[in-house]
């Protein structure tokens, strides 16, 4: 048993779908939430530069007596495959988002042919193809970068009645729907916000896997597993911090947590 | 009459469509422009960091022997109306976006209406606005922020047909038909790709102002009249430099210039 918080970081506010399933199925754990809003995107940026900064994201939840880091930043994810950003540091358990989604997508899939939908940086990486070839060479994977989405989900395009949203839909999916994929990995954090828009273009058959989701789970699992669930019985504390300003990272997090309570500070990583 | 180059910087690829007009205007100068890129957007940062990535910038401008520095980028354009960027630099001549098309705008009002349209950055700062109350206090402003336009210029969806731009220029613009505003800044040097849908919604009757061209033209003025343009009567050299991929900017360079001679290179500028 171990009542510290969960500590996760994301590059902005994406990573908050991930708090929100991790609220989800552990409502009683207290989460501390890093979002690199002044420095956002990641994407562009070079490995060095990336893995210097979550470096620092993860020193800064460390400073917050985290029992585990999740790594709610696909950038991070991808990076962290190859580049040590832990090695230093005292937490123990951490995760990312890529593995706990490729293995839900291999069991998921009847057919063998998985989609990947992610931002420019993730599919050019082709992280997920590797990391489901590894495990399923039989698998065909088929990528699509989706660069509208978080655009569209940061300015309030998730409706599933949103014409707008259902277009670009419409336009980056056609390759999924060619290649006859039953199952698609939604790679990006922010694009469970668009989930209804995805699964009405995608159409019923076919398994939407959130990236955010499965890396709540597989947090919950690992937890379990090394007994440092917490024992509180009452609902837990949701502190989030960004580097940026208060304000507009408060309006976002509204957007992807609804009206919860929680705690918005300003901080800073400049070290 | 002086021969050297003259220097255009932004945080990214919008500063192009100001490029694009000097070259129109002015064929026969040299230009060297200087894309932020790897530290794109700067709308987000703070507007001391502004201030010294813009410094930068310049003294980079500088070293490549340039007669005069014109500011094509909205947000470092705003800063410098109250932050000095240019002290101690040796640039005898230098502009930015703002005074230029607020200037044009006043001239071209006649129902003394004008909107203006840009970032939320530039939006939140007031900068059009307050320029214009300055020379007009009589001029009624409508200014609205249009998040999704520059997405959508980077994405590709600039075609005049192209159904998504239609839409969301329509939910951003109502607001200036509401207003019968019958002249319209574009407050982004983004936004005239999107000239003809924006043109299309706002119908015939309304001026579009674009601050990338006006301060082309400003540009111009300033250097005819202090006896520097160039002598030189073949096409002039177009040096472009980028702070991140040279790939990912000279696809978007294409999109902004169309085909033309340019060198592209890849620069660093950390000091």
């Amino acid at each position: 048993m171990n009542n510290s918080a969960i500590g996760v970081f994301d590059s902005g506010v994406g990573g908050l779908t991930c708090v929100g399933e991790l609220r989800r199925i552990m409502p009683c754990e207290n989460i501390v939430y890093l979002g690199d809003t002044a420095r956002v995107p990641y994407g562009t940026k070079s490995r060095d530069t990336i893995a210097h900064y979550a470096r620092q994201d993860i020193r800064f939840l460390e400073r917050h007596d985290v029992k585990m880091v999740l790594v709610a930043c696909g950038t991070v994810s991808s990076v962290m495959m190859t580049v040590p950003i832990f090695e230093g540091s005292s937490v123990r358990a951490f995760g990312g988002v890529i593995e706990p989604a490729v293995e839900a997508a291999c069991k998921a899939t009847r057919n063998c042919r998985i989609g990947v939908i992610g931002t420019p940086a993730t599919i050019r990486s082709e992280c997920y193809a590797d990391a489901i070839k590894k495990i399923r060479p039989d698998i065909r994977v088929t990528a699509k970068a989706c660069p509208m989405f978080v655009p569209l989900v940061e300015n309030g395009y998730t409706s599933p009645q949103d014409k707008v949203s259902r277009l670009i839909a419409e336009e980056y999916l056609e390759v999924m729907r060619e290649e006859q994929v039953d199952t698609l990995i939604l790679g990006c954090t922010h694009y469970p916000m668009l989930e209804a828009v995805i699964g009405e273009v995608m159409g019923e058959g076919v398994t939407l896997i959130s990236s955010g989701r499965e890396a709540a789970r597989a947090a919950r699992d690992a937890l379990e597993k090394a007994d440092a669930l917490t024992d509180r019985r009452e609902k837990g504390a949701l502190e989030l911090y960004c580097t940026d300003s208060e304000e507009l990272f408060a309006e976002n997090a509204a957007a992807f947590l609804g009206k919860v309570d929680m705690s918005i500070s300003k901080c800073s990583l400049t070290i």
